[in-house]
């Protein structure tokens, strides 16, 4: 949020943050914050008549909520339709299905105790429908037993089955549509991740030229489908033989485009800023090979929490060093991120370790 | 103030904001902002008692509150020392031909009513020693019936008589030093200033390699005489024969450095936080040649205002609107720059001059 903010009010805007954390990242760089539930219709109605026009950088939002104030005529981009689709993976997976895009194969149960009379074929994954986030609500089966220890959050919900996908690398991409209907793609970059974080983004991925307009195609094709006005990214899985399967779609600025505030002509924060209040949409060309890692709390430091190392990452050249102000930390929690640029991706990730290795996070002594 | 507090939140830091107007520009993006006016002493005590390090982006406060401070233990970086002399113009002239630095030549007079004793060689300039800003505080004489125009805000006050410089170009140079005495410069650029205030800045200037070399080597000396931690701007004259003279000095982040936000690796704002907070200096390398154009506030509008143009100002490739939010214009009002990357310096300044054009002040019906 903070980002969208900032380039908001760059462009002379004026922003209202709803946001349940008092004086959080985002509504400490806005004129403004409501501080309350993001379903709290009350808020939300505040919100909209304060506002010409509301986005949202997280899809676990009451889609309902929108509905209701997009019926009124309040702008909400992108639409609350676009949200239900996502929010759902069984219905998003469904979407994308029927609009001729590659997906893995799935299919829904109303509970997981139905797979105990159905055996899919080994690995698969099962997913619960909606509320996943950084890989929770999502789980691996690689054989029967495995179902024992299914963590009790998987039970009596609908879940989606799918198979596995032995992935070779993890792509994603950017795309914006605009309210003219105008739409833009970034480059592909390839993401690494551990224990379903994002640690690792790498710009721009390396592949064949062939394989890259595929992923470029997808990128037009979805956001044809969703004909929505915003900014998209779309994960991909690239298999082995080169065959790619979209794995999820975020309706909203997206953790693997972070490098885009550094590395390309307009972020992705500026351009979801054009998209929604109707600018033309900027370049998303690509100014400098880079790599972006997420700084993630550890197991040395929970609750209030402060950095050391700061001098010694910041002597790497073309380093930002990006935190984010949250006032907490926890076990494995978003609190900032680094982008490197360098003359290539490989350079750029390797000096991004380097420069997260020297940082450091320290309990405050309460 | 604004883009100060941007760097420094992003790189972790809290900042506290002291200005005179509520909501400022600054104090919508940070963390705290004292309403106060920058001479009142209690406020002030509550900025250094609030903060670990304090810096300036305005040089016309006063230094003894400062010095006050320091003597406390406080630190203030530029020091007062530094703005000391560079408040007043005497004494930065006199400073910088101490340090063996080439000035134009000037001397000193208690009131302008010496003038009518003694001749000076024509053209010349009268400038107050105090209080001058974007020209105000300027007054070119080119015979002796010009007195008879000068502005009363001259009379009664300390002046300096300046040999005028006819110059073919004006150039400025940013540097800043860490704590640890590092020195770093940026690249040269050139300045176009229309009624002494600057209109257009093109990056990198087209000098040959000796004058680069000799302004590279001014940049590294004045910051030697100040010894001091932040970032400087030095302004100065380029005659057809390539002798040049320092015109001034300022302490701090500079109109003519706006270009550093998307043109370095390193902001000349995210360079003062580096050495105010004792990280090391980042690399001030351009990534692209560039120009920044200011947007002044124009005769069609005064007080509460809106921009219109935006969508057509935005289909320029590679160019940064920034708006600061300022409340009112008035004519010639610094409310806004735009920034254009291109190929060549002159292409750059071409668009920007284009999306400025395409951009219109509006006021708002009261």
């Amino acid at each position: 949020g903070r980002m969208i903010s900032y380039e908001a009010k760059r462009l002379g805007y004026k922003v209202v943050v709803l946001d349940p954390t008092p004086d959080s990242p985002a509504g400490q760089v806005s004129d403004k914050q409501i501080v309350a539930a993001y379903d709290d219709m009350k808020a939300i109605r505040q919100l909209v008549e304060e506002t010409k026009v509301i986005t949202y950088e997280f899809e676990h939002i009451d889609a309902a909520v929108l509905e209701t104030v997009e019926a009124e005529g309040y702008r909400v981009y992108p639409s609350s339709k676009s949200l239900r689709i996502i929010q759902n993976k069984y219905r998003q997976k469904s979407f994308l299905q029927q609009a001729g895009l590659p997906v893995p194969s799935f299919f829904k149960l109303s509970s997981v105790d139905e797979l105990y009379e159905e055996e899919p074929k080994y690995p698969y994954i099962i997913k619960t429908c909606c509320g996943g986030y950084d890989g929770k609500g999502n789980y691996v089966i690689n054989k029967k037993e495995d179902l024992t220890n299914l963590p009790s959050s998987f039970l009596k919900r609908e879940v989606i089955i799918e198979e596995y996908i032995d992935f070779e690398r993890e792509l994603s991409i950017l795309a914006a549509r605009s309210k003219d209907g105008k739409i833009i793609y970034y480059p592909v970059v390839e993401n690494i991740h551990k224990d379903s974080i994002l640690r690792t983004t790498k710009v721009p991925a390396q592949i064949d030229k062939d394989l890259e307009q595929r992923v470029f195609s997808i990128a037009m094709a979805v956001m044809r489908a969703f004909d929505d006005i915003g900014i998209f990214c779309v994960e991909l899985f690239q298999k082995k033989d080169n065959k790619i399967f979209i794995n999820e779609i975020a309706p909203r600025p997206h953790n693997s485009g972070h490098y885009t505030i550094e590395g390309c002509i307009t972020s992705q924060y500026e351009q979801l800023v054009r998209a929604i209040t109707g600018l033309p949409l900027g370049s998303p060309r690509l100014l400098s090979p880079c790599a972006m890692v997420n700084i993630l709390g550890d197991n040395s430091a929970a609750g209030e929490y402060t950095f050391s190392g700061l001098e010694a990452a910041m002597q790497s050249e073309a380093a930002y060093v990006h935190l984010y102000g949250k006032k907490t930390t926890a076990y494995q929690r978003k609190i900032g991120h680094i982008t490197v640029l360098d003359e290539n991706a490989e350079k750029a990730a390797e000096r991004a370790e380097a420069v997260l290795d020297s940082l450091s996070i320290k309990c405050l002594e309460g």
